[in-house]
């Protein structure tokens, strides 16, 4: 089998980082924050340096935060209905995700929020004075899809959120797709934070994701439980982390993000990294040079990650993909990517595109085989 | 070291069942339900057969519905937040936890709930008529912490139950501490559900929890995002069990809950407890004839798990617990364990108690020494 479908979560993962973290949680997993032990403290410290680890990978400092989640949704809905406890105004963009749309278009439904969804242009990006003229006096936040999961083009965050900051907005970064991909500088880019989660490109399990937050991103809590401080408040507790962290931490997922964050920083894992962006270039290369299939923002200039959406003229993506698995044996996936308003503007609802997306571990021979898959599949659909 | 925190996150944990579903999870750790090929479908087909064992062991039926969870927390707010998306009364206890009280108690600061908490006995217990007389035509649900985790007293769910139930009320339990130690029949007792964790008496990982609801019990979606299903609405999926699941599942936790749920419904696990309880009755029946030490409804007749709290007689709690540790290296937990109103109702606020909570891997000499450390520090404090 050849898997192509990276975007929705990384296989196979580097087990070594795995299989240490279940050892470590099975020698001293003891619930941290919630004794004076040492076996609860010492799982504390654990917690607290996987933390330091996650702020520094996204390029946070002194003061940010990381709390944990459960994945990217739930870090993203604690993000955006812990912003918007007060009637305010929100811009996203018709790029995002549904972990992103179908909270906003919620809270706009119960008319808790004005919303304005900023468009893409023929590109695949979405630019940034196209933002800058969205905001509004009462702009809580602007939420940002920082890589298109349909698309792999990565937004100018920096741009973005220097436009923003002007008009003193937080420009707040959906990090899914590009977390361990693409390098995310969040102190220097001047973001207020970001959502991400462990189990694509971190390479690390699911189950484990979370919020970055710069000092002055500060949600109100949407979950309320215990957190092994203040008990004696029925008041959830207004400090970090607990603040947005309700009842037990995911220790083991905490460990394995943090030996799969060592992975992921490894000098081996770059290159790997290098080498899947030569693929990439290849499929994507390969893909535009045979006729009838097409592809959908791929090429051109810009950033973006190695993952592209295509569909093959008088094919229904679904059947493309299904071909692709039953007759190739090639996992891809077909249809919205759960962002239909990407695929409303682009012209390719309902049934939307089939994505390939790589991982450090494809080879060269995917590639070709997936080439050759589609060069066949493309010349019988023309013929017909 | 001598742990005895089990009621906070058992541990050990037997390794077997946890390296088990790494190992599976590294072989065929594709995205549940988020793709037509073979992989993603032999995942959502492995998960599935987990909700079924989760159904089955808590005596659920057909028509019966799980949905994963990031925590007990995060499943009860789930449910809380769930069910009171109208105004509505709210029935709950003074025995509760916190991951029940806040978010009550949040709900009701805002004016969207009116709540009522039924007092617990002098023996810890809720009498079911107590709960009977506090319902009113208006109440939503009731919500009891099946087991206490500062007395250990099991409620008399089907009591309660059969006297909502004769009042259109649905009883939910909170299960985190009974779950894996006191046998649950949901269906026979006519409750409508109830929340678990994964990491605690069922002896799986942290970072897994959920609910059990019968079909009667139907929250709204707290969360939003991608499903897999119906990816072109902006409304979230009210089909179960996506409706209150958003994004990517915790798969690695799934297969690991199944796991553990076969080891703990094993016959050598069966023998385990009934170890357990053997060595709570030493424990108990021992703290009890020391002078000096004051247990908090831990005798008498009714069901209870085997944990307890107590204090020594002009000690702090947390001073008692850091001589346990400090001195006889025996890992307890002390102060309120997030159930405040409980120690107010003791008369053990602010200081709370220490508590004792056994596992299936203590051992007789583990009681044996903790009932020598407390004679010693009771004689300590007695003589002072």
């Amino acid at each position: 089998m050849i898997y192509l479908d990276n975007s929705a979560t990384t296989f196979p993962k580097p087990a070594e980082p795995l299989r240490r973290a279940l050892e470590q949680y099975l020698q001293t997993g003891a619930s941290p924050g919630r004794g004076g032990y040492d076996l609860a403290v010492e799982a504390e410290y654990e917690v607290e340096a996987v933390r330091r680890k996650v702020i520094r990978f996204f390029g946070g400092n002194e003061g940010w935060r990381v709390c944990f989640a459960y994945n990217a949704t739930d870090a993203l809905n604690t993000l955006i209905q812990g912003l918007t406890q007060e009637p305010c105004h929100v811009v996203s963009t018709r790029l995002e995700h549904n972990s992103v749309l179908r909270p906003l278009h919620h809270l706009a439904a119960q008319g808790r929020i004005a919303l304005d969804l900023v468009p893409f242009n023929d590109q695949g990006y979405v630019e940034p004075e196209a933002v800058a003229r969205a905001l509004k006096p009462d702009t809580a936040f602007v939420m940002l899809n920082h890589a298109s999961n349909v698309f792999g083009t990565v937004q100018p965050a920096a741009e973005i959120a220097a436009l923003c900051r002007e008009q003193g907005v937080e420009l707040l970064l959906d990090a899914s797709q590009s977390a361990g991909l693409h390098p995310i500088e969040l102190e220097k880019w001047d973001v207020g934070g970001l959502a991400f989660t462990g189990h694509k490109s971190l390479l690390g399990p699911t189950g484990i994701g979370g919020l970055v937050l710069s000092p002055r991103v500060n949600p109100l809590p949407t979950r309320y439980g215990g957190t092994g401080v203040d008990s004696i408040s029925l008041v959830h507790t207004m400090d970090y982390p607990h603040r947005l962290e309700a009842g037990t931490i995911n220790l083991l997922g905490v460990l394995s993000l943090g030996h799969s964050l060592d992975y992921v920083t490894s000098p081996e894992h770059k290159q790997a990294l290098a080498r899947e962006r030569e693929l990439f270039a290849l499929l994507r290369d390969g893909l535009a040079a045979i006729e009838g299939v097409e592809l959908y923002h791929a090429t051109g200039p810009g950033e973006r990650l190695p993952l592209l959406s295509c569909n093959v003229r008088g094919m229904k993506a679904g059947d493309l993909a299904a071909v692709l698995d039953g007759d190739y044996e090639i996992a891809v996936r077909a249809g919205l990517h759960c962002a239909p308003l990407l695929h409303q503007d682009l012209g390719t609802s309902p049934y939307g595109s089939v994505r390939f997306s790589l991982g450090a571990f494809n080879t060269q021979a995917d590639i070709e085989a997936a080439l050759e898959a589609m060069t066949c599949i493309a010349d019988v659909a023309c013929r017909r």
